[in-house]
């Protein structure tokens, strides 16, 4: 919903999330085959409410729960949706509202509205949840509910299956539907891919803005306004939520922006890191070329059968390079990479899967366990890469006083080091460079257009950055 | 936080929240005085934690909870505070931050930082609660803890008491401490105004500037965000947080813009009511001027000992007579008072108290009833105004299908109406015209001043509006 952009927001068409269905239910009817159960059940979900704050009655902003945000695209709280595995048929429920609703709200819209908005098979009330699916889908014994449980593997927290009155009449399954759901999320449609297409050109549009804005003395959330001017309902990513941005931009800085607009549920991630003053001097321009060409390097190799660990690895080893050909380092990149120097720069991994979460859920699919070494611990997944997936590549190095006082007291790491040379980058800060990759490897597209993967480029790693920078070419 | 504000803020004085301690302090104090209690005890809350979105990392943007703002002014999560009523020694407690905190947020701050941040006498670990309570602050017996259990008469919510490690090892009273910190909240001191004063300063520019590049075929949410661009860290009022402000205004159409930016936890809340186009039609410029009228009807009426409910009823017999007089209305503005017709155009409450919540708790103290009538039972506060609120005076005139469609319906109510007249103004939706109020009455400022209350405008009832309309002047 770009407000001050010249881009023309794509329809949204709800054949999307009728589609997210439908590869749900073929995804289930295959684990139930595969463990002879019968093909049959309700996948039961409960959309997210309105929060007040504290004791209050001020209403915080909705956003819809992710998952029913995916299967169901309902904008409104209070609903619940259900999908029977047996038809694929599909069912909301939506809250009963109090009259005067009305009055503020305008008409109270009927069953109909939303079953012709959402395009779903039936509209019913909440409160008539259990009546309903009792009466429709119950052959012997009770229905069977599948029903939302298992753990994000970014946050540690735990979905909040379905609850409603009633729901002892029902046989419930809390961990069937999780992961399988989950790993429908990883793999993108052409539908969603759209609208993550368009979040990422209003984000590069706002991102650019900024920059064009950017002058010294400038505070970081006054960037951040113009971004979210030129974007409205945007997401921004800050290091944390609880420490406002009023950092002040000074003559001299490097402006490290990390920004996302999201679009009927869907975002982008992208981040941009250049002088305020729009002038590199020569220790930036290190080191933005240093992450510039980890990030090249990562997205020419990334193919559908790669290992993340590896890309993660190979944007280290290629920042751990840079940094020793201008002296910042000394010794062997590769008895580094064993020391994981590479955490001291970029103590965070290298990208995420992006969807309806900026970070997406799938990134530790059962079995597959988080790696324990400095910096590869903070990879939000290890997985292979496939076709379908939607990833940031992110590669950043840093001068963090906490991580560069650390390697100087460890006798192994701290020989690796020129710190007369560190000690110049002491105020730096830090480069990042942020772009969305679609792995589309196969698709079927023009070959030249789009033979590997469909890149949403961060503006620094293309176009007005060109002007500053001496190597923006992509390789 | 004004962003591309002209105005500069003021100092943020730690000193205000020290006076609202002491203010807590001496209430409490007299309160156990007068029921024969000893002078001790500690006052212990529990400030607000960040809160991610569903099973998400995806971290909500932090706001401190507001009666633990109100006392100690810490803008970080995880606090806790004590104050002793004996000696009024204040104490935080502060969260113990992992060390890998450091890498993003650089060098975590030592009990130090938050001592001279928040001028208080002391500060511990939150882990340290049960300990330096119990050593420091024990005579006979278990030491005793004021905690905060009450409900918000706006929401229904109660608020959530203190609790911590080792609580088992005190007495603890939850009834006496919500309803004497809640009345402290609603007089205002000098430097809360101070506050209260530049986050209305900011929002009336911000309401200016909106106005200014308002123009027909715009979206609501394009003017909000020029009102955030001007004001950052802004609240922003909406009808309904989950209906986003898509409504285009066309052409012909009011813009009715309801919000308020928040500087150091204090808020502003003005509405705005002006034609998109930038000129009146003849209905326009009629409601407009009976919703100023009643807007400036009450604020000349107001002064200590008068009773909000009789302004609520002046500022719907001030607009019935426009009615009258405009014969969209016919028969004696008495007996549509009785009738109670006034909440048919006016359907929530004229005004509620105002400070570091939007809707201030403080309106319905222990013993003063919610009245039932309609209109009225929205009436966020009965009481006698009071010098040292502040209060918002927000008459509005809307024409409202379901209660328009309820009136004719109803045989008594039906023939007030003059119905080829309302039928005109069917689409036209509505004006509200929303001040702050400040009750300085006495404070000895100079009487041509500020001889009855301090004025913070809407600029829709002063101002650019003024080229538009008839009659703007404060009589
Ligand atoms: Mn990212
Ligand atoms: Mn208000």
């Amino acid at each position: 919903m770009a407000s001050s952009s010249s881009l023309s927001p794509p329809a949204v068409p709800m054949e999307l999330h009728a589609g997210n269905r439908d590869r749900l239910v073929a995804a289930l009817r295959s684990h139930l085959s595969a463990s002879a159960r019968p093909l049959r059940g309700l996948v039961l979900l409960q959309g997210g409410d309105e929060q007040t704050r504290y004791c209050t009655d001020h209403l915080e902003l909705f956003r819809q729960e992710s998952y029913f945000a995916y299967l169901f695209g309902v904008r409104e709280p209070g609903f619940y949706g259900a999908v029977d595995v047996a038809s694929g048929q599909s069912i909301l429920f939506a809250p009963r509202l109090p009259s005067d609703y009305a009055v503020w709200m305008g008409e109270i819209k009927p069953l109909s509205y939303f079953r012709d908005t959402y395009k779903v098979d039936m509209v019913f009330y909440v409160d008539e949840i259990a009546q309903v699916l009792q009466d429709r889908f119950s052959g012997d014994g009770k229905p069977l509910l599948f029903l939302l449980h298992g753990k994000n593997t970014d946050s540690g927290n735990y979905s909040k299956p379905a609850s409603f009155e009633g729901m002892e009449k029902f046989d419930t399954d809390s961990s069937l539907l999780h992961p399988i759901l989950t790993e429908c999320r990883v793999i993108k449609s052409d539908l969603e891919l759209a609208l993550i297409q368009y979040a990422n050109d209003v984000s590069s549009e706002a991102h650019i803005e900024a920059m064009r804005q950017a002058r010294p003395g400038m505070k970081e959330y006054q960037l951040e306004s113009i971004f979210l001017h030129h974007s409205y309902i945007a997401v921004l990513h800050y290091g944390h939520a609880a420490a406002p941005n009023d950092r002040t931009l000074d003559d001299g800085d490097m402006a490290l922006m990390d920004m996302g607009a999201e679009y009927h549920f869907y975002a982008s991630d992208i981040t941009c890191s250049y002088p305020i003053n729009g002038k590199f001097s020569s220790n930036q321009i290190i080191i933005y070329n240093a992450v510039l060409k980890a990030h090249n390097a990562v997205i020419s190799h990334m193919r559908p059968g790669v290992n993340w660990m590896d890309m993660h690895k190979l944007a280290e080893q290629t920042i751990l390079e840079s940094l020793q050909k201008e002296q910042i380092l000394h010794g062997d990149v590769k008895d580094m990479m064993a020391q994981r120097l590479g955490a001291v720069f970029m103590p965070h991994g290298l990208g995420h899967l992006l969807g309806i979460d900026t970070h997406d859920p799938g990134g530790y699919p059962e079995g597959l366990e988080r790696p324990k070494e400095p910096g590869l611990s903070s990879l939000r997944t290890t997985r292979e890469l496939k076709e379908g997936m939607v990833i940031t590549v992110e590669p950043g190095c840093y001068f963090i006083d906490a991580l560069l006082t650390q390697a100087r007291n460890d006798p192994i790491s701290s020989r690796f080091f020129n710190w007369q040379e560190v000690e110049k980058y002491k105020t730096f800060g830090g480069v990042r460079i942020e772009s969305d990759v679609y792995m589309a490897w196969s698709r079927g597209v023009k070959s030249q257009e789009l033979d590997r993967r469909s890149l949403f480029l961060s503006p620094s790693a293309i176009g007005p950055i060109r002007a500053f920078s001496n190597d923006t070419s992509i390789s």
